[in-house]
């Protein structure tokens, strides 16, 4: 889990159900985390799958956000996922305002 | 997984890492969804637990998301999970800008 960023800051929520077809995911899943973990702007990734996955990606903005939804390799991606991987699937785009919790600096 | 709402509305991610001790978290966890759900504000839930524990309750205002976290039975099972049920958690409230996906008003 992630330490603490100073808000504000972005946060993509991508949630999904699978569909029967997941010849490649895992491949291009990790891929896709190695890529948009040297990107300019990128904090930082939660996820964990259950009835529906969910993973959460750290944006320091907006523009960082737009850069690597139009990057190359991760355009293909988004379109076998939308063909083969998932059934449905929902992003959000959301402007973190407040964070704490233990370990973060408000409660040490 | 969820419909979709109307932008702008707030997502409160409540990311979480579980402690050894279980006892009552089932239940407690129960009891908090049925009450939130009946809570005026209140739009839907997502969960998933893998390594983490990821819930992102959706709500309409900060305010809802205000009288609800000072909810006396809430406000004893958030001190439950302080001191008992999580070895380390952190909670952001997020303002959702934009929503898209398939199934979405955007996509029929």
């Amino acid at each position: 889990m992630l330490g603490y960023f100073e808000p504000p800051y972005y946060a993509v929520i991508f949630t999904s159900v699978r569909g029967g077809d997941t010849e490649g995911y895992d491949a291009t899943a990790a891929r896709m985390f190695e890529l948009a973990s040297q990107r300019e702007g990128f904090l930082g990734v939660d996820l964990a799958r259950g009835d529906i996955g969910i993973t959460i990606s750290y944006w320091r903005d907006l523009e960082a956000i737009r850069r690597w939804r139009e990057q190359v390799e991760h355009l293909e991606a988004q379109r076998l996922g939308r063909e083969r991987w998932y059934a449905r699937y929902r992003v959000r785009i959301a402007r973190v305002e407040r964070e704490y919790g233990r370990d973060s600096p408000e409660l040490l």
